[in-house]
């Protein structure tokens, strides 16, 4: 198979940041994907609906969003359940970062024994949870120490749509297994790399992201469960653009800008393992399934044709820069 | 204890570089340090006797060698019994890499099994030899997977003095205690920092080096060996200069320049620790011990007073720049 075209192919975890940033990559995930879960972690945080309309007002100025649909998200504080009625059909979900965990979290929640009577309102009024998954402990532990109370939250709340979020470690995988409400996104490049690539070699900032790319045996398990479909893993880019002057220095944020190459490198990886038709599944109809949306109809396809992935993007360096894959999208309808 | 002298203090493991470079740092490490094992590492390595006397002549330019002693290495390659006898009394030792394992080795040694005829010349003129012990494997692991390696050897060449360079894990700390003829280097840096204070905020290229810092508890163990002065370690810097703008950069070079504040910071840590006393056998008399060595006799006072650590030292940014230590060097003789 060296074709593929993908029905409204869906980005279940993205960064549209704002301001010029919003303007130079909501574009260019626009142009490839029919849907994005959009993250709340702005400076400050979306955290009510005023602040949540004015963004979408303005991401409606830098994209087609009749072609494109933003899936808002706030950021979880103590909400009161009229808080969270009202904001209901205007959000896909709530991020919840633990305090400190990553980019722009510094609002997130400190004590995880205290957000029940928030999440009841969750689960009464049918809004997804999203979950940021990490400690603060020890930078390759961060995940696995938090899986209890993924499965906490999950016995506790049995008909909340829990997602985790970014999910790098085999034990995630596994717990999928273990409660029916739990779900997952997984980026692309924790399919493709390991604390090796990041850190193996020569140091590369660019590869840098958070949760931190883990070992072989973790990414084997995290393309085990896209390539064969997994009902409950969706694809999410996690792509989160920052400037080259904050990558390339002393002191580099954690992001992955992948949105523009998403696709081409999923059908590459996909076709590779010769399950190309499985990318359907991962990247738009488990989602669909999981979130009941619908996105905008999009004909995305792609082809096995050599593609030099751009140096740059503006200020912005994506994953894979000027590297060569073997697919690229040839029609966008 | 607010004041120590250190008699002679060594650096066991060093990269003086060539060219600018070795100009630049040369000064800086002999202003603190009586005597130093220098690196062979660089481009082409110093494998023979000429380029090993040549590059002798351009360290005593650039620094005092009748107070600073220059131990050179040479690079591990099939040496025959005639070779390593002519240069004995010009090397402190012969350093091994496997091939491509760090910086400038992608001439060292590709088949490990191949090099027992060269052992058996280091063990019979009594030649230390100094090893890179990193396999090719998942970055956390390498160290580990080498362990092997260490045992064959000491096995096999029971009279031959082996160091294990620059150990970061605790089952290396360990494995000192099986063999006698074992011995490591352990340097400040992994003493001090672990993953999570290279990649678990921001990246930080400056705490980049090969091998990359490990666990918390792999940390504790280096540090238990060191603070207790454990006969068989010796302190080695592994300082390793690189310009600002390779490490700041898409694809940082490995390595940590700590020789400036080498001294300062190891007086805090044993200070720190209560152990003040103990750091004259890890900087100096164990080291003098293991390779029988007599170093100029130099006196270092460090006191606990306040130092500000330099943003740089010309292009390279030291360990800890910027930073305060409690303790710096108030005396040189």
């Amino acid at each position: 198979m060296d074709r593929i075209t993908l029905e409204s192919p869906l980005d279940m975890h993205l960064h549209l940041r704002d301001g010029d940033t919003l303007t130079l990559v909501a574009p260019l995930s626009a142009a490839d994907f029919a849907g994005a879960v959009v993250m709340p972690n702005l400076v400050p945080p979306i955290d009510a609906l005023d602040a949540l309309d004015a963004y979408r007002a303005r991401i409606a100025v830098a994209c087609d969003t009749a072609r494109f649909s933003p899936w808002l998200t706030l950021f979880f504080r103590a909400y009161s359940h009229d808080e969270l009625a009202a904001a209901r059909r205007q959000i896909i979900g709530v991020k919840l970062y633990p305090e400190g965990v990553t980019t722009n979290s510094a609002g997130g929640v400190r004590d995880l024994r205290g957000i029940d009577a928030t999440l009841e309102h969750l689960e009464a009024l049918g809004i997804p949870l999203l979950v940021h998954g990490e400690t603060h402990g020890f930078v390759m532990d961060r995940e696995r120490e938090f899986l209890p109370v993924y499965r906490r939250l999950a016995r506790q709340f049995p008909r909340l749509t829990i997602v985790m979020e970014h999910i790098t470690t085999r034990e995630a995988v596994e717990l999928l297994g273990e409660y029916d409400n739990l779900h997952a996104t997984i980026t692309l490049h924790h399919l493709l790399i390991t604390l090796d690539d990041v850190a193996g070699g020569l140091l590369q900032p660019h590869l840098f992201c958070k949760p931190i790319a883990k070992r072989p045996e973790d990414r084997e398990a995290l393309l085990h469960a896209a390539l064969t479909g997994h009902p409950r893993v969706m694809f999410g880019s996690d792509s989160a653009p920052h400037p080259r002057s904050a990558k390339e220095a002393a002191g580099c944020a954690a992001g992955v800008f992948s949105a523009p190459v998403a696709l081409p490198a999923l059908a590459e990886l996909f076709a590779d393992r010769d399950v190309l038709p499985m990318l359907q599944r991962f990247v738009s109809d488990n989602a669909r399934a999981i979130y009941r949306v619908t996105p905008p109809l999009r004909r995305i396809t792609l082809e096995r044709v050599p593609w030099r992935v751009p140096d740059h993007y503006g200020a912005v360096v994506p994953f894979g820069a000027g590297t060569t894959l073997a697919w690229q999208v040839t029609a966008r309808a």
